[in-house]
């Protein structure tokens, strides 16, 4: 970067002294009152220069590790024709979530969300030999999505900038190894974005495929639950924890079931008092003996729905967003009464098994949490008001269509992966996504090469993306403090801010001289060089607002020829002379 | 830049020997044909590396000179809501030419075509004083237009990307001296993109505003026509070409108008026989003393059409495109034999000034051509089948509605601001566009400033405009041969192109270490390291194609220690010993 002097006194920038009264979280209110953004329409902003600036240096991260792995940079088109995602099914799975247009000839088209259709189809049309494998290619490019809720600033954004790139192999193995240097791209852009980040197990999520991994920032503005093991380290989004199922036990010597009168016990609750109280036995009754069986309704990409039961044990509730992540494209609904009250085998609080499941009364498809196991025995409604079932055996008395990880996950709870841990919570934004597709999209868009021996195989590919806009955001939600922005050095929109707190000329080309000499050592200097109206106290404000790492201020101390430098971090004040001033801080800033 | 190798081992590329059967335009072709591009919808095209790294060149040298040039970067969204446009007229005024569509709540949408709105409300948002001006902001931008014809590749596509920036300024004065600066600079930019251009006055189309210059590329493609004159320095976009009209002449003792018997005589040519047959006179009669009348159809773009009469020498044609120029939005089409019955004062093939005008029986808008001034005599249809009305003055027998610029320029025409010069026609693609827009946004969006007087004033604005991947092809158009792209230096995908000429070991080595030397060197190369059955042959042919300005040969020389440099443009080749070659390549590529 060779260097420059942004001057105050002519940057298009504004700083605001109150929040903007649509902004949620942090980083969005600093953001705009710090002149980055200003918002355009919901979940579409504009870029003022010092937010260009930042999306730019990640930007430029991004490119030069990608391009660093062997990673090729091309560039799709964000208007998109109707056909290749009619081919993959996506048109319709997206349902609501993609901004559709049609042309003046009334043709098809949408704003890319994402683009393995266009990658696909292009290595199709370039590339017809295993030889030409393996490859990796990318993008840094504006995407679309038709958020429902688009939030928190660039965080949730329905225009963002996105660095999408797609491995092709011939085979697992070389899926593996594109993986792996994927991976290993990643941690190593992550590390110099600069900020706090955690890489989690995931789930694929509409892509399909196997193995995926996301890299999250930490934040407590998140939109995502991690969790990771106080004694292991395993860590995974909460979508993606796949609960540690007890063995199955033997069913025999079990007591038979037998249904009790249970009045006045809808909820669980009132139903483990009245077990202790009219059924106690010495290790008393908990809300995990009991079996609750919850209804919601799935709403299909084509606009259908479909109810659906699922057992759990009574001291969970469900996690719709972890059942979703099980489910998409499909979007979950809890039930409501009205829809409850078509199914009449359904008793509202007395839902029991055996109403339930695709041969049952209700037709309903039932599936259970894992530890729902065969042999293990249950409190739960007798589908009947007022009546519940108690030493109800799974794998005996009722068989389950299956199972689902649809139980909230819980601080403390087994880590699945070792013995002795247990798990914490935490929330993440996410930043970086990599998986192994597999075959999803060669499949759907017939990608095949010629193997050795003159076979056509289909190609295996992976999907690996980052946030870049979304990073801009995260980053500063990671590193802001009470006072402002704090930028790591790396994204900064400036290397050095220079403020001359005074209007005194012999200080204003004190701060020129300086700013001259910092631009010579290849230096991007914001000077505020603001005269007027504007005081130091506005200027250092202003510069605490703006959050360029180091600040050094031409002021008082210049008539004994010293000049101030400040951490922004850590607010430490180191006086150096004037004529040492410009190499001192060239090394704060190399570091 | 620093030094990079790519290797067409595994550069993501492939060479096609077939025009791409919907490519009209030399450049097009060969832009698909060496890999740079490839087509994904109708005026939607795909950069592959090889062309995104031309369009991130060209991207580059624009951002560096605007820079220079004191404007500052932003960037907008590419979905815009409807509001601002809605404010300013040009929600409507579009017509088919933007792309709209809906979000999931309803409201209205559109992919910016070019983003005043959104710059005015942005400096509205920003800026209050006088202080804050002048100011220059700018971006480089993806932006959409539904074009009816998107055509010649990337010369006129549907999704492309643009430099616009906009100056404001407090006085007409200010608003020239940004002007100046911009023209400046965009001398400095096209200079460096290395073609040969040329400024034409234009008109400002749809935009308003007075001063108005175009940047074409030289081009026989190209979709604009030009004049420049023989003598002065006069050159202008043939929409923009004011006739001069010659001065007026007395009526005094001009003959009385008199219709005649012209049987047969529909159109011009078979009217001037008849007059020098019937009408003899020392001159004789061309079809310059004929006053031809042509209707039109104005199409506005709220869906209404309007007729409009035009009346102009009957030696020239109405050029469609000059009267689109000075009417835009409105769009022209010719007016049809089912449309003109519904006038019945018109008579086809005799329609003459007396049954046109807003007063007229027809009550049809009648302009004319500058060159009818008052005291010119005219024959011309008398509105009776087979007649014609001869001697019939201009400003005493009829008055037209006012004049237009419809006639067709025609090469030798007198150019309109010297006395001695005629007028050359050329062909020109637009690549850039500098004009005065003035305060037409800044009143329909109220963008005003406080002056020093603390008397609020309305900004006036300046509008500036670059294709910049239009570039890509017109810089490729203008730079082509019959073997290829041939790009000029400071826009090729790499700086020099090295060819292994063979499969043998030692020369393939010996292409490594070049490539490793150059590339230290700071240099981007192209190496040809395929081995497999690609002859030397194919490769250099594909270089050729390609069009890197440098190719340099490692072959047979090897084995007496010299590779040949080659230059692409000139097919100039270099014998240089192995060991001097890459300072010899570092050398030409630097000039």
């Amino acid at each position: 970067m060779s260097g420059q002097i942004l001057r105050m006194s002519s940057l298009f920038v504004r700083t605001l002294r109150d929040d903007p009264s649509d902004a949620e979280v942090p980083s969005h209110k600093l953001l705009v009152r710090a002149g980055y953004i200003r918002r355009a329409a919901p979940g579409i902003y504009t870029w003022l220069p010092l937010g260009l600036r930042v999306l730019r240096r990640i930007e430029e991260i991004v490119r030069s590790e990608m391009d660093a792995s062997g990673a090729q940079e091309l560039s799709f088109p964000a208007l998109l024709p109707k056909d290749p995602y009619e081919a993959t099914g996506r048109w319709e799975e997206y349902g609501d979530n993609i901004f559709r247009l049609k042309d003046r000839k009334d043709a098809d088209y949408l704003l890319g969300p994402t683009h393995e259709e266009m990658f696909t189809l292009t290595v199709k049309d370039l590339y017809s030999s295993y030889k030409d494998l393996p490859l990796s290619i990318y993008q840094i490019q504006t995407k679309y999505r038709d958020e429902a809720r688009p939030r928190a600033g660039l965080l949730r954004g329905r225009e963002f900038v996105m660095k999408d790139s797609y491995s092709f192999d011939v085979s697992h193995e070389g899926l593996e190894a594109s993986y792996a240097t994927h991976r290993a791209a990643y941690i190593k852009i992550f590390d110099r974005l600069g900020f706090e980040y955690v890489i989690v197990r995931a789930t694929s999520g509409a892509m399909g495929g196997s193995a995926s991994e996301e890299f999250l920032a930490k934040a407590d503005v998140g939109e995502d639950t991690y969790v990771s093991c106080s004694h292991c380290d395993y860590a995974a989004n909460v979508e993606a924890v796949s609960v540690r199922a007890p063995a199955a036990r033997s069913l025999e010597g079990l007591p038979a079931a037998h249904a009790e009168d249970t009045p006045a016990t809808p909820t669980i609750d009132t139903l483990v008092s009245h077990l202790n109280a009219a059924h106690g036995r010495e290790q008393g009754w908990t809300a995990a003996d009991t079996l609750k069986n919850v209804l919601v309704l799935l709403k299909h990409p084509d606009g259908t729905t479909e109810p659906l039961a699922i057992g759990l044990p009574g001291d969970r509730e469900v996690d719709l967003k972890r059942l979703e992540g099980q489910l998409e494209p499909i979007e979950v609904e809890p039930m409501t009464d009205e829809e409850l009250r078509k199914h009449p085998a359904l008793v509202k609080g007395y839902i029991g098994p055996e109403v339930l499941g695709e041969e049952s009364a209700s037709g309903i498809r039932y599936l259970v949490d894992p530890r729902v196991v065969t042999g293990s025995a249950w409190v739960t409604g007798a589908n009947v008001d007022g009546q519940h079932v108690l030493d109800l055996v799974a794998g005996r008395d009722f068989t389950p269509d299956g199972t689902i990880e649809a139980a909230e996950v819980r601080e403390g709870d087994e880590c699945p992966a070792c013995e002795d841990g247990t798990l914490a919570t935490a929330r993440g934004i996410e930043m970086g996504h990599i998986f192994q597709l597999g075959t999803k999209y060669a499949e759907a868009l017939d990608l095949k090469v010629l193997d050795e021996n003159g076979k056509l195989v289909t190609v295996t590919m992976g999907s690996y993306g980052i946030g870049v806009s979304r990073a801009v955001a995260a980053i500063a939600e990671n590193t802001i403090d009470e006072i402002g922005l704090c930028w790591p050095r790396e994204v900064a929109p400036a290397d050095v801010h220079v403020v001359a707190a005074g209007k005194d000329q012999a200080l204003l080309d004190a701060a020129e001289a300086l700013a001259a000499g910092l631009q010579e050592r290849g230096l991007t200097v914001l000077l505020d060089d603001r005269t007027g109206k504007v005081s130091p106290g506005v200027k250092f404000k202003d510069a605490e607002l703006i959050g360029v790492p180091t600040i050094v201020t031409v002021g008082r101390g210049l008539a004994e020829g010293v000049l101030e430098i400040k951490d922004r971090r850590t607010g430490e004040r180191t006086e150096v002379a004037v004529d040492e001033a410009a190499d001192r801080v060239l090394a704060e800033v190399r570091g």
